[in-house]
């Protein structure tokens, strides 16, 4: 039978990354796609305990909850942004997510209208673009480079488009590995408040940096409350299962964000947020958080070090301070995504990064996790990605000359 | 700051019943508002047994998981349904969700266009009607009485309206605690395929059954896979803040779901999917439900003992067989809003009738909870509430003199 769907399914589809990840689950192939954290430092008795905790202390743990969230959380919460990011917020101007995915969700539906504009970095993350684009925003890229978007292309975007909503990943970014440098956030923050446009923080990497203390202040941080939005996760620090995001920001957006939550799940799940709780108040997250940063550090400078002895003119990566991913721009004459079928032949996945733009992919960009598999395996995985690059390249010049 | 917002925050709303469950739960309250289970019940040694079996057995189960949801909960549910519903699926056509709650926004996200027509029952479940309404769609009352939609009315406003949807609770409904009759669940059928109408069947409290088998099929077991979507919970079986609901129907409108909750939440918390495996497999859930079912209908049993005691004219109810409520028409001079403020005042709480209609509200219908108090506080309850209704119905007679 044919069924009448709504207009908007046309804008969905099924991730890239995802879809590979299907298939690279089975079988030999060592994978830099996807954005898994590392199974092995999942914090695995410190989790059993927190849920053993959260069940068997409170019976009304295990009952309906509030659409906002459990408050203790919050306060929980509310404590670590102000300590760690010098995001000063009351607890009562924190939505509690099913992950910081559902947290963009929730915002966009009850800030978009079909037609409106959306700023956003290019490339950007990828699953961010779906959302906006099922609600049929005009999603709009900005000129930047290494340091952020480039404050007189977005100035003029700004005001020639007059969009809802321009949605950043300054820390650490997804795909890019990016930081934007201070005074592009500050250039930013000054255009949102000149010209009234709400600010969407995206923050799930923040907390994994490789060297103390050089990562500029959040955007968050640097408002009154008016024009920022800040949303992070427990998904790289604790574990992603759990789905436990958050959003902070003026009351008035997460009132209404609230009222969309409870007609879209009622709640985020009970018993994780309390065992959250629990796992806060007994578990030394910070430290375990600095082991995270030791190990993927480690990981992404064995990475870095097996990328750095190919020899291809024209190949191009910037060393990442934080975060999970690894950003390459091959020569232009290699398409990334013809790439990965043989680099999958050869026993090896990444992304290729065509996906992660909004408008006019540079085909021969790609993105490499170096979270999730072990030094022994980014060592052998990259021995023969560089195999294949090396190959591809030799080809490429034979078809040239 | 006045933000943008986009046309859809115009239909959100808290929930009123939600806003009651606020103010009771402060106080000496006895509430038969809300729609909570009894917490005492709670298998609370299982789900603890259950989540330390999903947290210590598999580091993946703390991973990101699929979108679908976990596989062998996906079976583990095929097969109950077909067993206890005669409901015949592929765990390929389930799709796991964060409550059924999540089931109804997701099913509406791909179904609905602004102004498309959604055929209800009325009155029928709130929170679903605050979804229809987030959808900008509209939403039509079919005329019904004790045994379901009235077949005539039914397909008059089908070929008049060529509504995109059907929903109904036909089995102990949200709010009316009524069970449809199987004629009037064929007549449904019928007409669905007749005119190509998608039926989506909500079946929270079918479980909860309070003599044996007596009750009709469902919806989807008499259907081909084709026409109905039947959505169901572990909240009232297990415990709610699990949120794990699950939606099964046809393939093609299961994977766009999919699409759209992979957009929406990447996937639903998979430490509480593993657990539920864990549980059903560990744990005798058919004899947990059945102690549930007794407890319940003792429960209900007592509430009526002390309706019955109550002498006004004009007020009527209708014995549940099996679910959460008792829906109780009072006298119609006797307006139930104004009443709850009275009822509180005195110690008990429940929820007057009026939001849960689409259009035409009866102001003199009430909604009682049987579920959530024990019995001795349901009798102390329902004494303060038959006082309540006397005086209201002796000074709408002496107003009336």
């Amino acid at each position: 039978m044919k069924y009448g769907f709504s207009q908007r399914v046309r804008y969905l589809k099924s991730s890239a990354v995802r879809d590979i990840l299907k298939v690279v689950n089975n079988g030999n192939v060592i994978s830099f796609a996807g954005g898994l954290p590392d199974e092995g430092l999942f914090p695995v008795d410190a989790v059993s305990n927190a849920y053993q905790k959260a069940i068997q202390s409170n019976r009304k743990a295990l009952q309906y909850g509030e659409t906002e969230g459990v408050y203790h959380l919050r306060q929980q919460l509310a404590d670590r942004m102000k300590q760690q990011k010098k995001i000063i917020r009351q607890p009562e101007d924190i939505l509690i997510t099913s992950g910081s995915q559902q947290a963009i969700d929730l915002f966009s539906r009850i800030m978009f209208n079909p037609g409106d504009v959306v700023l956003t970095e290019n490339p950007t993350y990828l699953a961010a673009l779906q959302v906006f684009s099922s609600y049929e925003t005009n999603v709009i890229p900005v000129k930047s480079d290494q340091d952020g978007m480039l404050e007189n292309d977005l100035e003029d975007k700004i005001r020639r488009l007059k969009p809802k909503c321009i949605y950043v990943v300054p820390t650490y970014s997804n795909p890019g590995g990016k930081v934007w440098s201070l005074e592009r956030r500050k250039a930013l923050l000054q255009l949102a408040h000149k010209y009234h446009v709400v600010v969407l923080e995206d923050d799930p990497y923040g907390d994994i940096q490789f060297e103390q203390d050089d990562t500029p202040p959040t955007l968050a941080s640097m408002d009154q409350n008016k024009y920022v939005l800040y949303t992070s996760t427990f998904s790289k620090t604790v574990v992603p299962a759990m789905r436990i995001g958050w959003i902070v920001g003026p009351h008035q957006i997460i009132r209404l964000m609230t009222q969309a939550k409870q007609a879209a799940d009622l709640h985020t799940n009970a018993i994780s947020q309390y065992a959250l709780v629990h796992l806060i108040q007994d578990f030394d997250l910070d430290q375990h958080i600095q082991v995270i940063r030791d190990t993927y550090y480690q990981r992404m400078l064995v990475m870095k070090r097996l990328l750095d002895q190919v020899n291809i003119d024209g190949m191009s990566y910037i060393e990442p301070k934080g975060g999970m991913f690894m950003w390459i721009n091959m020569p232009e004459t290699i398409n990334t995504t013809v790439l990965l079928q043989t680099a999958v032949d050869h026993g090896v996945a990444f992304v290729p990064g065509a996906p992660f733009y909004v408008s006019d992919p540079k085909e021969s960009t790609m993105r490499l996790n170096f979270t999730n598999a072990t030094p022994d395996l980014i060592e052998e995985g990259m021995n023969r990605l560089v195999s294949v690059m090396k190959k591809a390249q030799m080809q490429s010049n034979e078809k040239a000359n």
